[in-house]
């Protein structure tokens, strides 16, 4: 590729922090990485090695925040570590600083609790984890149970696993249906769920309560 | 907890190696990890980061190989990485030696091109990625076009994103299929993709030609 000839590459910056959850990160990185001219990188305080929820994945941070000053892309995942993360002032401005130069600005799962602390959600409909819907909204956003929600120029999707859905939908706004397509193809998403209790209201309130007994939630 | 009186932990141990995907790991990490009493592990052949095969994620991994002689669980992910792993004989040993040992031996996309090679899959029926069909039979396996396939105790899934899937039927089978369910809501597994085309059947000629676009196929 001759230098000066090419398509300026689109700057993807997926933010983590201490207890993030891990897939709400990967899945619309695994979309996002196989665009032509994407360029992702995963950001936090500082580099090293960030643990996400579990504390079993430790994910290696490769730029600190101060190190970045703009991105196409801004993608802020979940977990319980978005506790801290909105309190988390220094965080919360660089949120801000990046948004003011991207084309989209994204969450997944509780990563809409951060956009909502820093100020970008007021008054805006958006999704997040179905158990964090108040906290949510105590940030002046106005939830809304869809599982991508998009207004302007922030999208937001549901819990954990809607990731994947927003970066594809993210695709083929970036780089066209046909291309959204090709990386759905690619990570062979053809979505076989062997149960049809991914939302509350199909899982009903056993299963919901059901949740209380697993290792933990994105929202704990 | 009383020591001598809680249920033994169940070792979930998800190997990884130069050049894997990360989805296909992160997917079953993060519906198997919330599964009561489970306890996952990250292993390579060294403690320390190991680079996806975008190089844009680094994981750490907790456990060498060689610290590890036993698992319930053993996960392979693929990724263009398994090309070298099929003739990592230290790999396969490892693989061999810990399948003798695993309740399930499991394995995601190209994942199951390493349990092909080392020998677990020898007239099974298998599945691996799309694009990986001939690598597969290659070992002896008998691909089967299907998202999950399960044959006594080695389950193989379909490409990357089909470990999320896998990993809830291991958990009904696991933990039940309530605690199953109350995984996928934690998850908010509830997939909407904006396409029909996760597959090569429903895709088509085209689109397929266009993965070829793509930064990096995980079979490439």
């Amino acid at each position: 590729m001759t230098i000066g000839c090419h398509a300026r590459a689109m700057d993807i910056v997926i933010a983590i922090f201490p207890d993030f959850t891990a897939l709400d990160a990967v899945g619309p990185y695994e979309v996002l990485r196989m665009l032509p001219e994407s360029r992702v990188t995963f950001a936090a305080a500082a580099r090293g090695i960030v643990r996400t929820d579990s504390q079993v994945i430790g994910l290696h941070a490769d730029a600190a925040f101060d190190e970045i000053d703009s991105a196409d892309i801004l993608v802020v995942p979940g977990g319980w570590g978005t506790r801290a993360a909105m309190k988390d002032e220094a965080l919360l401005d660089w949120v801000r600083r990046i948004h003011a130069t991207t084309r989209h600005t994204t969450s997944v799962c509780t990563g809409s609790l951060v956009l909502g602390a820093a100020g970008l959600l007021a008054g805006s409909p958006a999704t997040t984890h179905w158990s964090c819907v108040d906290l949510l909204e105590s940030t002046g956003a106005r939830y809304t149970a869809e599982r991508v929600v998009q207004q302007g120029r922030i999208t937001t999707a549901a819990g954990v696993s809607a990731g994947i859905d927003m970066a594809l939908t993210l695709a083929a706004q970036l780089a066209g249906e046909d291309m959204a397509k090709a990386v759905q193809l690619a990570i062979e998403y053809d979505p076989r769920p062997p149960f049809d209790c991914g939302s509350p209201a199909k899982a009903g309130e056993r299963i919901k309560e059901l949740t209380g007994m697993l290792r933990e939630l994105p929202g704990d």
